[in-house]
């Protein structure tokens, strides 16, 4: 008998279920709603919240956990357990006066930012940040405390979150590689380039025709539209459930790789997500592994599948068609003007090779932040200097375009960055796995053929949902776990060589 | 004090968030989700209904109504618990097991039903529906014992869910004069329209301008878009929560003003809704007040404004824009095409004087049904015979475009029809007093300001909510009870007169 596993098995069905309407009410308040429907949605959605939080941590299930360890489980419902426990104690490890006060505090934070952002307000923003810091900081030793053994520090506690199984110790030994070849590369590269005298790809772009190849676009890269949408929003997102996984775009008149680059990258996101196992439907085990992984899949299919070289050459004659304007551009000659490396202050308009510096650059600052080696009031200064030493560019005085530049830190959010760059690097060591198994992958994405890749992830990535822990899958699927080399060779490869 | 009191109100608006994310995740399913996504969503939505029956009937409101009954509570308030206590006891008078077997019954004969109707399958429907009217007897009978003083009869009983404080006595009696006067006038107003050699409206009629021009018209009818939405979907409907009324209509390539009936329709059921008091927002005396009034505002929009004579010359001006082939029709001409009189097999397709005649047939058989004086197996013959005594047609043998047409019975939603002709009366006597306050309508419609009349509903109706009866509410707004005289008159001035 397992009856303690199976009550948990269906309270996290039903937590499931509760977290579909809250997605998708979500999603609808980004993408669908009207303005004044944002008092009704959110309180819907707050509600929602708080039923899930309540199932989550209902004190019955201390029980049922207790039970359900001496039951006797198949190794898999075993792993099963295991990231129920893990689901239910990040939940149920933080005091809830805690989580009410960090979540106050980040909404005052993140709504005060929006006008200091614009305004270069580091004064008035440090008001409101020092109290997300104190609560973040507190949260991150309740959540250390909670599970010693796994977190050396604080902030791997927080790291945690959205890096679930990679610690500090492998981050930081992954960006000491990039941070030591990337700043010399990015020189090296910027050299090469500027004797390539590369077009820019100007003119005005109807909307409707960069909405349909976005649409051609998801269709080669194997998206199902009857299990899933493309839709328009601010800021590109994926989103979704087993079945239904939707993304979005934005879309500008004067340029259209932008569309169309977030197109392939929330794809590979919905991807991913519409590959999970169906048999662990409504489970924690059958949850993508981590952002790190998740971001792996939108950047594969961002850099190392349109951005190819091979890929955009056939991709090309869809671009063509849409924009009639640039058939005297080859596909040759839009991807050489769309790959130009060039530093730059803002992070979300970085090129590839450099955004990595980007992502350390505030990896290293949020670690000592929440670890408390670092002081909020001390960000500016760190964050210049590590700009001129990263990236040769100097933010002092401009808050704008430096350390307020991104949402993330306003509502807590400490620990995510690190899952863009690990998730480039794997995403790099996983299509090299690729390329190696199938030697003619430049002529089949020379035909626009992807199949190959997809079934490769489907089996060895997105059928594994959460069965392994991530380094464990990564291991399992390219034979080692997260290394720079290959990212590094992808930057050589593409932007000095110029192959792919 | 009125601390039960406070506690219903709390519990109430916690209710209604429920809804909200069950309006809004019922509405992507008919409006976004792409076909995939059915499963995850019929469980969160079965999920969320779950949760919120649980609350609804939830123990301790048993003692909170108890208690609060006694508590020093304003007029307006005590209105407030008696709308509550209405909700309330309809959710758990009924057992839990009968609910669970009509939905299920439902389920299955509506299922059964989407083929049998196209195989004209009267047995094979009867065999489900059999069960389906079987468990509705039952459900009426038990709500009619729940509340015998208000509840004549056991068709009452479920009449009320819709048509709240209408009853079969009052609805019998309209009908009566309608029965009486409306197959003598349609044969009046056949002989006098085949004397007017109306032109048929004819060709190819882009679907993005028929777009275009149902948003103009919802901006004519004041439809605020930062309060709601129109798409499109299979069947038109209206959805919502304060601040956020989505309306979708349908569009066919070959027909434009189907579309725009449609939109003008569901308008004036959002418009009520976005109309109601803010201050009672999430409250059940803050909610429409009845089917019949919801349907006399969608009506009023549709068959008093759009469809009148005035209004209708001035938006030809809009369909000879987007249409350009029709500028040689007048507005007139236009008009005069689409109000041409003829009885018809099915319902939906019947023009505004026939239809009601439909209502009434469906009434009288549903009543007889619920109430026991009409078995599930005699449908057919009373169809037959009531069709070829109230419009001339037969359906022998022709279960299809007879007995089979309707979704409503398929899942035991008795009860519902009469809102519709109750609805058509309503309007018509609600704007007849609007008529008579604004002598000058017919040249304020012909140049296409409506604001009079939004400003009369929106005192009168919308802003009224729940807080009278319904009677009382029309008695307050017009002066007296539903009375057919003025929807008969109209129904000359329109047909047999050609006024408006």
């Amino acid at each position: 008998m397992s009856e303690s596993y199976s009550k948990l098995t269906c309270t996290f069905q039903r937590l499931a279920r509760l977290q579909h309407a809250i997605t998708f009410l979500q999603w609808d308040q980004l993408v669908m709603m009207p303005t004044h429907g944002n008092k009704s949605r959110s309180q819907a959605i707050t509600e929602l919240v708080g039923l899930h939080h309540e199932m989550l941590t209902a004190p019955e299930l201390v029980d049922h956990f207790d039970q359900a360890g001496n039951e006797d489980l198949t190794s898999l419902e075993n792993r099963s357990l295991l990231e129920m426990e893990r689901e239910w104690r990040r939940a149920s490890c933080v005091p809830a006066e805690l989580v009410r006060a960090k979540s106050l505090a980040g909404l005052r934070c993140e709504h005060g930012w929006r006008e200091q952002r614009k305004e270069n307000d580091w004064d008035g923003f440090l008001k409101n940040f020092k109290e997300v810091v104190d609560l973040s900081r507190q949260e991150a030793r309740v959540r250390q405390e909670a599970d010693p053994d796994r977190f050396e520090t604080p902030y791997d506690a927080l790291l945690d979150l959205y890096c679930t199984g990679d610690n500090s110790q492998l981050i930081t030994t992954v960006f000491r590689e990039l941070k030591k070849e990337l700043p010399v590369l990015m020189e090296e590269v910027m050299d090469s380039q500027s004797r390539e005298k590369a077009v820019a790809i100007e003119g005005k772009f109807s909307l409707s025709n960069q909405k349909e190849l976005c649409r051609e676009l998801m269709v080669l890269l194997g998206f199902d539209f009857s299990r899933g949408r493309l839709d328009e929003s601010m800021h590109p997102f994926s989103t979704g459930d087993h079945g239904d996984n939707r993304i979005t775009t934005r879309y500008r008149e004067d340029e259209f790789v932008e569309a169309l680059q977030a197109t392939a990258h929330e794809t590979g996101h919905a991807s991913y997500e519409n590959g999970l196992p169906e048999e662990w439907r409504g489970l924690p085990v059958g949850q993508a592994r981590n952002m790190c992984l998740h971001e792996s899949q939108s950047l594969l299919f961002e850099k190392q599948i349109f951005l190819a070289r091979p890929f955009f050459g056939y991709f090309s004659k869809f671009i063509h068609a849409a924009f009639p304007q640039l058939v005297d551009l080859s596909g040759d000659q839009i991807w050489h003007g769309i790959t130009q490396v060039k530093p730059n202050l803002i992070r979300i308009e970085a090129d590839e090779l450099t955004y990595p510096m980007h992502i350390i650059l505030r990896y290293e600052i949020e670690n000592a932040l929440i670890n408390g080696e670092l002081g909020p009031e001390e960000i500016p200064d760190a964050w210049n200097e590590k700009m001129q030493q990263y990236l040769g560019i100097s933010t002092e005085g401009n808050f704008r375009d430096g350390c307020l530049q991104d949402i993330h830190w306003t509502d807590g959010s400490f620990g995510y960055f690190p899952s863009y760059t690990l998730g480039a690097v794997n995403g790099a060591q996983i299509f090299r796995i690729i390329k190696e198994r199938y030697g003619d992958w430049q002529e089949r994405l020379n035909r626009g053929d992807v199949g190959f890749i997809l079934d490769w992830l489907a089996s060895e990535i997105w059928q594994k949902g959460s069965v392994l822990e991530s380094q464990d899958l990564l291991m399992a699927a390219t034979g080692e776990s997260t290394n720079p080399t290959y990212f590094l060779d992808h930057i050589k490869a593409r932007y000095l060589k110029r192959q792919y």
